[in-house]
């Protein structure tokens, strides 16, 4: 692609990096960023910059936060006998947003992955030992995604967690809510009978 | 939706003001920025507000440029008694890329829009009749989109232009190349027909 000027090509360029974006959608949003209000530009830069330099990580539990302690772990609300173990503070979002969960987390940083080079030691893993080991914690719940990093590492913590007497259990697989049997596939629908539940009715 | 972080939430909010990205999307590109080099996001910043802030404008074609005349104008190459009209800098890009077009350019910047109080005195219109009236120009090809506005536009313009020696032309409407009689719209097939060209046998 040609360009009718170095700045928008520097920008195009960087734009482009981030995830999902292209080299036309980059330029789409360079030929936004030219048009819009001048304070506008510098409210999203100072916001991206700060977002990367000023977060913070909760010492208890790992996921993102303005504060040394996050708004769950300090929220003397939530039940601190339940935690749930995620991969990144993505899945604490999505979590929280069912609002279904009054636990704790506990973010991993990842999932074990030797080919990229990611062993046990890299992830937070000894931190949810000394969490459980301090004896107040009832039940984990492992909440991976189901990928094979992601098999290995609920194994893997599975079998650490063995040590403590704690409840280990992880998220309901099967076919989505509203999913129609017809175009389920077939591993998630095999699964689903394996694993049915009682049926309830309401009353 | 919850956020776990006020700088989280920032970021979003003013990555979703971009078009086309929704608050789900800035919250993927937010995470994203979050475990990204710091160096990349200081490049990503900077870049945008050097966009929006260094930016100038060819004072002769008026498209985005690094300096006051821009490359296509100060091409000694270009044939300067040919001047493609268009809307915005993105279609001098589009029309670029294509390496089909070796005249000059005239941005407009926008079409006529009473709705939006877009009036001809708010376009570079003047300026094109300057260019005009100064007798090298030999042809004036109208590149605006088919709306109602760029009609308009093209309506008016053309109007303003002849009492210039200067032939008027606009960019060829038919049927894409490669697309099918059978899926193009009828109002596309039906003026294909009627501005039909004759039949080129390449020997």
């Amino acid at each position: 692609m040609q360009f009718p000027s170095k700045l928008v090509e520097d920008a195009v360029n960087q734009i482009s990096k981030l995830p999902g974006i292209g080299k036309k959608s980059a330029l789409r949003l360079a030929l936004h960023i030219l048009k819009s209000d001048e304070m506008f530009t510098h409210d999203l830069a100072k916001a991206i910059v700060d977002l990367r330099t000023k977060i913070k990580h909760c010492s208890i539990c790992h996921v993102i936060s303005d504060d040394d302690i996050c708004s769950t772990c300090s929220n003397i609300n939530r039940d601190k006998q339940l935690i749930c173990v995620v991969q990144d503070s993505k899945e604490v979002l999505a979590i929280e947003n069912t609002n279904q969960f009054n636990g704790l987390y506990h973010v991993l940083g990842g999932v074990i992955d030797p080919i990229n080079g990611v062993g046990p030691r890299d992830l937070k893993i000894q931190s949810l030992m000394d969490r459980v080991s301090e004896g107040n914690v009832k039940e984990i719940i492992i909440a991976l995604n189901p990928t094979m990093e992601g098999d290995t590492t609920s194994f893997y913590i599975s079998k650490k967690l063995k040590q403590f007497e704690v409840k280990i259990s992880s998220i309901a697989r099967g076919v989505p809510m509203g999913g129609e049997l017809e175009y389920a596939d077939e591993i998630t629908l095999g699964r689903s009978i394996v694993t049915r539940t009682n049926y309830k009715v309401e009353e």
